[in-house]
């Protein structure tokens, strides 16, 4: 049985979605945030997607430097993500806080985490606002990911880290996964 | 040991995605998509947005009717969720070929799916272009959603269908769930 709310107070309905660790740099000012709000936004040019609020640290060091990375990481990750996630860089160094391992960046200035399974690297296109967040659309001009993390048509097959929102995370079930045959389909 | 790409031939590093099941009507047509592109934009006010190719029969819908629904569906619909993302409202007509079960919008006028676990009802705000998509972006006026599969604070606790990318599917893993108190986490 359904029901129907026109202001619901928690939107979570979309979730369970992946977790994208949003790293910016400007000057030697570097930080991290996660991230649930993301999406690609075309294929060719290719361009990603990421919804930050004004508030937040990470969102005045993207506007500045017009770059950031995506990072992604496996569920085995999911206490330093929510750590990111409740804290802020404008109180805390949080690259040193949490003892935080980067990689450099091919085709931007901006550090990734070397613990992710996959990162876009991303330089920003666009950024509008709408309502209370900006969305910041990136090309990806690189791609860095763990080959053994995705079959050979590029999906993923590892355990990747899920949010269910307010502070809870699941992965994927490795034992239910259905491919169809378009072919064979009616 | 990652590898870097400038280019990569697959783009499906942020998946595993729950899947949009895109409704939209004008005049007495309706049609459905399935789209693994979306994303909230905004909490006040609330938005929600969908990436759909112009080359799609949907986007002329919307784009007309400034409306659609988003209807989320159990892993167990995986096939019907295939089914629509592989045919073309230009060539079928959908809702009868599959037989889908429709229910009215509330506050639009578009459909949404019966066996939709959660649906959002949205109002067109803003539709620009990203590379070969459309970002529409629409106002949340209304929430449809079955209680018994979200929990107090409003966490997916059901079986959710989300895209691995190509023609394949999984599922959340309900043993593997952490949720983090934040006063603990240290």
């Amino acid at each position: 049985m359904m029901v129907f709310e026109a202001n619901p107070k928690s939107l979570y309905q979309e979730y369970p979605s992946t977790v994208a660790v949003v790293g910016a740099k400007l000057g030697n000012t570097v930080n991290f945030m996660a991230a649930a709000w993301h999406t690609m936004l075309s294929f060719s040019p290719p361009l990603f997607a990421v919804l930050i609020s004004p508030k937040r640290f990470t969102h005045s060091l993207i506007e500045q430097s017009g770059e950031f990375t995506a990072s992604f990481l496996p569920y085995s990750h999911s206490r330093i993500v929510e750590l990111l996630g409740r804290h802020s860089g404008k109180d805390l160094n949080k690259v040193e806080a949490f003892n935080l391992r980067l990689e450099e960046g091919h085709n931007v200035k901006c550090p990734y985490l070397k613990d992710a399974i996959a990162v876009y690297e991303c330089q920003v296109v666009d950024a509008p606002t709408y309502g209370d967040h900006t969305l910041f659309a990136g090309k990806i001009v690189g791609v860095h990911y763990d080959p053994e993390a995705f079959d050979k048509e590029g999906r993923p097959v590892y355990q990747a880290l899920l949010y269910l929102g307010k502070d809870a995370y699941t992965t994927n079930d490795p034992a239910r996964v259905v491919t169809y045959d378009l072919k064979k389909l009616k």
